[in-house]
């Protein structure tokens, strides 16, 4: 067995927001077991039990930090139950989550080398409450991660994670159907309608976006490119087609919710 | 006089929120002084001015960081009255914070070696102001505490601590009295009701636990061991008895407020 | 050439707020390129593109930071347009930011040593997009510089900063008009008005202070000065006059908004 390289980069996603302690809590039991981790937050506001919006955007987030990264994501509606808590380890990164689809959306982009069910008390706390793995589980297995303990001694391997569905566009003849998959904190509608579909469907056409009750029929390459307050249709920087409001909130002033479906015309 | 150990982990816990740059001004201050300090937030959310709440969130938290970690509570309605600010050094941990019964809860748990009323100017900032001691006095002097300077240069030495007291449950025959001490992001009632109380008191006997207008005849060992939406009582993961709802917010949906009443009849 | 001496702070102020996964995705670029910067957040809660704000309270915290630390600004509305990314070093700090008047405050107060137009896409991620260049360029240059890149190899120099006014007093015969320029978290109101200022204007002379329809008479040393709940003045930790209510928030309970005007006047 071959001892895997410390990598002292673990970084925390969580729905558990700042204002209670759990966070600092994870992080002390981290820097108690590794003291010379370095932990970086990529979100700790994701909607409680929102496993789609976790996926999404810790999807987005991951591929930016060193390679050898130790990716925590914990939105656990399940904690407690018996939902598996898994460690994965791919070419890149590993990831420590609850095995309910949390990892669908960068799971899908990396080459998994193994994945294993965290059976194996020596690495958690040596008591595991019923409602904090964070705390008592993930915490810690993502410590000693960073210490170069091999994946293999965590657990039993498995191979069948939890994968949820993440919204699609539709496409048909001579339109395409997406859906606002998440909001900004600037209110910009992030869309599922990816760069490379836009260019294989749409082509060299010209097209009309619709969303609420506005229609946009070109993209544009800043947000300075229409007036104050104008709409305007951009790609944004994860490569997602995003319907803005340019220095305004779409989401304020077009009252759209996540969900909502965007229309796209392709015109003859 | 014994060189303290150097020790690198200082946490923050205050009520200066995320928004305004007194956070990042204390760490500013921490690195100047100590440029290999290891700075963890605990939380800055607590309430403005809510010294019961930061005592209790403080006090759930500390315990699980690295043995030595200096610990600074700023919770601070008397900055620049006449309260005192001090240090204390226990078996495990320095606490760092204004003499206002912000450390109750956790110093109720430490062996105390020795506490100082902080009175040692070369250890603040030059200027010290009437409204942020957490830049001008707490930040410097944990900074320095972390440098391995003894507390007992700091100032001088004192007994009397300033305590709060923390709303403690009420025991009839027959009945035991809680109440909602914290209520934390995802909704759920936190009592002060802990699991050594409830084990003593209500032994093996059946039991119905109320709030507002709900009853609850079991202890869960998870929150999906009732059905989404439906209310539970679990012992939390700091050992206090919780009212949830599965997937829900209970302080939403039941109405619930901190300082609120959890009745429990302990049947025949 | 000089090679500049690697410095390993480096701060963050954005409008990203916390949500999102924005401001850790910089974090990990800065780490993938320097594995050894210590990264500080200031602020993510800066009202979305409000770059007068950002300019304030940025310039309020970055002085007291190690010498040497790389300041990272990014509240950019215009992204993507042709508005200059900048770095500017100045004796004791290095600043980077989109040059739309973000540093002014803090610029006024330091000396420039130099200032490039960022142009030098061997500092950037190799894929530059059009709306997110606090992770493209701002991130990677602040990790370079960090490094111990010079700055001139970054760009050309330039030496015409855009600048915004920021509010002024004004002072007349018997009277000085200032203006609520921040509201912090406590709901305390931030004045335009310096304590030098005040003291050069009113020096010794009796003076009311009236903002909404209160009248303050005198200066406090704490807020415990006053009741709970009553108005008081004060100089703030950064040397701002500063309306508040001991243990009470001002901005509700006065109904006062940025940019309201402080009247002073100065009794014979």
């Amino acid at each position: 067995m071959q001892m895997a390289k410390a990598n002292r980069f673990i970084t925390l996603t969580t729905d558990f927001g700042l204002a209670d302690c759990f966070v600092g809590v994870m992080k002390g039991v981290i820097h108690t077991i590794n003291p010379d981790a370095t932990i970086i937050d990529i979100s700790h506001e994701i909607g409680s039990q929102d496993i789609s919006s976790a996926s999404f955007l810790f999807g987005s987030a991951y591929s930016y930090f060193p390679e050898g990264t130790i990716h925590v994501v914990v939105v656990d509606p399940g904690v407690g139950s018996k939902r598996r808590p898994i460690a994965v380890e791919t070419e890149k990164f590993y990831f420590v989550a609850p095995d309910n689809g949390v990892l669908t959306y960068a799971i899908a982009r990396e080459k998994i080398i193994k994945s294993v069910g965290l059976t194996n008390p020596a690495y958690f706390l040596s008591e595991v409450s019923d409602t904090f793995h964070g705390r008592d589980i993930f915490a810690p297995v993502s410590a000693h991660l960073s210490l170069g303990v091999p994946i293999e001694l965590m657990g039993v391997e498995i191979d069948n994670l939890v994968e949820i569905s993440l919204p699609n566009p539709e496409i048909g003849q001579g339109w395409l159907k997406g859906h606002v998959i998440h909001i900004d904190k600037f209110g910009n509608l992030i869309t599922d309608i990816s760069h490379n579909l836009f260019k294989s469907v749409v082509s060299c056409s010209r097209f009309v976006i619709r969303l609420a009750d506005i229609e946009i029929d070109r993209i544009s390459q800043s947000y300075a490119d229409v007036p104050v307050g104008k709409p305007l249709a951009i790609f944004d920087s994860f490569g997602n087609l995003e319907i803005a409001l340019n220095c305004d909130s779409a989401e304020k002033v077009l009252g759209v919710k996540k969900g909502d479906i965007v229309n796209i015309s392709i015109l003859a």
